[in-house]
């Protein structure tokens, strides 16, 4: 078999390029030729070893990607080869409850493919076929890796049940709590975004949105006037800061929903009284189910969601470790870092 | 005017009974001859002196009522001299946000009659005519005190979006968390009931539900059993503790909902990960709307909820505080007392 090269996890916060045997896709998996695939959260927080009980040794990371299909298993008829495509990395057991009950996206079971078995940081990656998604052949492979974490985003928007004229706040302004803002504007919302960090606030900024720095100003208080007394109508919680648990609840109007995207090691205190005061509704939300794989592709292919903003940087496969020190070390000064698998 | 007496709260743990003026009602007033009036546990944080900052000199409390009608004012057409009656105990503003989207029971204005003005307790209320409700005749008015604290109930399960066969877990066995159960059950819920108390253990389990002492059980082994692995479909906390706020999300299933009914004068810790994890919902429940006052009466005129069998022991108005001492010190031998306005 041909040797083929793949980042591989060695634990310490480094990563080497080793070599792989090719194989050919079995039954209802695609061989997919890598573009690009970015780095999120998570992948730093297996880089500071932090989720180092839970992946295995020398693990290919990677989970927001994009490629080319280069062969088609046995059973395949939704992508064929040369296709461009991207991947919804989950693996389901298709019998726990949620899975049962249409929700296999938090199937109990569920494998993250690139978290708990290997991902798309190589040079041609085995997914399975029901998570390969053909993407448009004119939309720029670089600008698709964004189609994952706008996936998430696209997924907490339909969580809130957001409606037209909703007042927003996003509670952090990452590339996550970006793209919500996007993506809540676009299906009508009014959006503010809290972020202490000047460059993203900037970022958000030139997205149109209305900013605030929520340890220099009054979020409630900027919230109250921004809304004529009422309230917001919706908060997503994407800091994962104890802050930002509390302030989700200060900012919301009688019956307003908080949505939790941020991911919190530790319980953290929420202020369960205002809750019961104002009947106000929390939901967690977590990755994305097929529709929002598909409305995340129509985003960004249509231009409603303009990638190319987000695309801070992009390295070699050989130069990962170094990928993932300049994310690491860039603080507020960057948005998306891509490795390149080419 | 005549004199009439009524229990006032004179802080420090005491009431006594005084004489009021007695005031006809007014355009869209009722004048009620009270019959009984409940004491629940808002009352005895009132006599704990935790609401000295809230509630105004005097104050005569009271908001758990029933009585029959013996005047009413201009513009009064659905209650008439004689009729027997219930009262929901709100003062909405009509103005604010959820006044004008429907939910003027969190106005942000509310008046609680009874807390921040003068309640129950008394000879003769009047009370704003469009909060008085008709109950039948034949309904004996001490069972009619506990339509209150069962609309509060009616309220959470609405909340809950409960649907036939939903497995749920009730935290905290006290009155609330006893009809919240019942009224779970009457719209098809399967109900366990977790509670430290070996009395309120007693009173579940003779009202036919699966009990567990939180304590000295495994709350979350035990529901794990219980739905085969499944989880939890619904949990309500009716506990207000720090464990009760962290119980829930331990034995939820994958899109399960909690209800928070318990009041938290604090923010505690709360397992937003597990949110996060299982997409799980929260809601906030306050107090009731009309349909569930009306939806209290039916279920105690009808028979579905006993409410006989929650009433522990009745004092008259000049012992009051004997009555609010008996309720504080009984603990969790006892359900619900009652003062007797005649």
């Amino acid at each position: 078999m041909t040797a083929l090269r793949a980042v591989q996890y060695l634990r310490n916060r480094r990563f080497e390029v080793g070599g792989v045997e090719a194989r050919p896709p079995g039954p209802d998996e695609v061989a997919i030729d890598i573009a690009y695939t970015g780095i999120c959260g998570t992948d730093l927080h297996i880089f500071h070893g932090a989720m180092d009980q839970r992946v295995p040794d020398r693990l290919t990371p990677g989970h927001e990607t994009s490629g080319v299909v280069a062969a088609i298993g046995d059973g395949v008829d939704h992508v064929a080869e040369g296709d461009h495509v991207v991947v919804r990395p989950l693996d389901w057991c298709g019998e726990c409850r949620p899975c049962r009950t249409g929700s296999s996206h938090i199937c109990y079971n569920l494998k993250f493919l690139g978290i708990d078995v290997t991902g798309s940081m190589q040079e041609r990656w085995v997914a399975p076929a029901r998570v390969v998604y053909r993407i448009p052949p004119d939309l720029p492979l670089d600008e698709a890796a964004l189609v994952e974490p706008l996936a998430v985003a696209v997924h907490d928007v339909r969580r809130s049940e957001i409606e037209p004229g909703d007042k927003t706040v996003v509670i952090g302004g990452g590339p996550i709590g970006q793209l919500i803002a996007l993506v809540a504007r676009d299906a009508g919302g009014d959006v503010a975004v809290s972020e202490p960090d000047a460059f993203r606030r900037s970022f958000a900024d030139e997205s149109g949105f209305a900013t605030i720095d929520p340890l220099s100003g009054d979020l409630p208080g900027f919230v109250d006037d921004w809304t004529g007394g009422d309230g917001a109508d919706l908060a997503f919680e994407v800091s994962g800061s104890a802050p930002g648990a509390l302030a989700m609840t200060e900012v919301l109007a009688g019956r307003g929903r908080a949505v939790v995207v941020g991911i919190y090691p530790q319980p953290v205190p929420v202020d369960l009284f205002k809750f019961f005061w104002r009947e106000l509704t929390l939901v967690g939300s977590r990755v994305y189910a097929d529709e929002d794989f598909r409305e995340a592709i129509d985003l960004i292919a249509s231009g409603r969601v303009e990638a190319r903003r987000f695309l801070s940087a992009t390295f070699p496969m050989e130069r990962a470790t170094e990928a993932y020190e300049h994310l690491d070390g860039g603080g507020g000064g960057l948005m998306k870092v891509l490795v390149e698998s080419s």
